[in-house]
């Protein structure tokens, strides 16, 4: 007898309609989690540490794209009774990993981006 | 005398503001993207046989996606004149450059997503 736990034992398949790796991709594409794992490349850094390094983020934003990789366990974040309370974020053992891809998509954007731009323009002529 | 022209001569840096390589990185970081390119891996698709290797794409939003990668430079669109016509997608030099960071991110959402929605269930508890 089929059962649906016995179908989540495919081996994951983003071209599949329901696989979780589709979310996923979502999360590690979006652009700010780019940049922010990214920033965390070296170490940990605080809020205003990383709003300095990544120009442009709102805290708003930055606050979701923070939260939302402490809760898929990509970093860490660790308050110190300080006053004021300091609090830093880290990369997890899996953030780590995850700098490998993100960082290639990363540079590739940044070294292919004149080229595209170009051909946006002479695509809408 | 400082010139906007010389400001465009800095390495391209995605951490910076007004830098074109954030706009590549909302492209190319986009799941369709992800899925489209990959696709293409193998070789010239028509739109039909895209749909049925990418589950669960709309119409319009696999359109979307291939005159947006096709405006970048990333793949190409032929019209056969045939009856009925025949179009079919193909990568670019530089669509097969991109396959590379991206199918890395392909892989690595399909590798972890059972950890990453495993994480999400702790963490919501």
């Amino acid at each position: 007898m089929e059962t649906i736990a016995s179908s989540s034992a495919f081996p994951p398949d983003a071209f599949a309609k329901d696989c979780a790796s589709r979310v996923v991709l979502d999360r590690i594409g979006d652009r700010w989690t780019v940049l922010v794992v990214g920033a965390l490349a070296d170490g940990r850094l605080r809020f205003s540490e990383l709003r300095t390094r990544i120009e442009g983020i709102t805290p708003k934003v930055m606050t979701q794209t923070l939260r939302a990789l402490e809760r898929d366990g990509v970093l860490t974040r660790t308050v110190y009774a300080e006053v004021p309370p300091r609090v830093e974020y880290e990369l997890t053992d899996l953030g780590r990993d995850l700098l490998v891809p993100i960082d290639a998509i990363r540079h590739w954007a940044e070294q292919h981006a004149s080229r595209i731009v170009a051909n946006r323009e002479v695509y809408d002529r």
